[in-house]
């Protein structure tokens, strides 16, 4: 398997693990020190512990599975490096009996440390409308 | 000089190059097929004339030069891919005679193609405030 199938794989199984609101599947993946920038605030996440707590609270605030796929993934590595970034598109009802149907931005950063890759990064966000100051969450592709 | 610095001296030149509102310096680091993911819609600028045209709008829009600067810059740098990652600073006046004073994510891709690294996708994003569902321009670290 070449290196790119190898991210994409992990990928996969990430993807898998946000639809099952699996966080154990999702972290196992994650570098003891990675550093987030998340679609909402604050402006940065630091380390596993921090983000397996925020993945946790938006797993539960679903009620029931996620439809969840990465679309658009662009994959490009290196011997000890890689970068995808890709358009992640949710569907699910929240608890409070919302119906959410979302796309926003994805960017990985990932690093080979011994035999594994491991997510050293992520940033996820939506732009926003620079007239009304709102985020824009209704973007589709 | 080790690539980590050739990709810090890069960026150095795309930071002064925005301070001088240089949109043809900054560019000169870009591929021309580029993907950004910009702070404000639409979801993703494809390519290079896009993004061209997006940044010399931006800087027409300030009066006078741009306080610019990339603080707790992050660089992970194979032999032919490198990600960046850090928070960006912005102070100004717009033509219309507004101060902005605004902190932002940015993660950067690079590939080295040929002897020469180019930026091949650039992401730039505030968060935003679930409960009002604004963005968050005012946020530091």
């Amino acid at each position: 398997m070449n290196t790119e199938s190898e991210i994409r794989t992990l990928l996969d199984q990430v993807v898998e693990a946000t639809r099952t609101k699996n966080i154990g599947a999702v972290m196992r993946h994650y570098a003891p020190d990675v550093l987030a920038f998340d679609v909402i605030d604050p402006l940065q996440y630091s380390g596993e512990g921090v983000l397996r707590q925020r993945g946790a609270a938006w797993f539960a605030s679903f009620d029931g599975p996620i439809h969840y796929e990465l679309a658009e993934l662009k994959v490009s590595a290196a011997d000890s490096v890689a970068v995808c970034h890709g358009l992640s598109h949710v569907v699910g009802t929240t608890t409070e009996g919302r119906e959410l149907n979302m796309w926003w931005r994805t960017t990985y950063a990932l690093q080979k440390r011994g035999d594994r890759w491991l997510v050293t990064h992520v940033h996820s966000s939506v732009p926003f409308d620079p007239n009304s100051g709102s985020a824009s969450l209704s973007l589709e592709p």
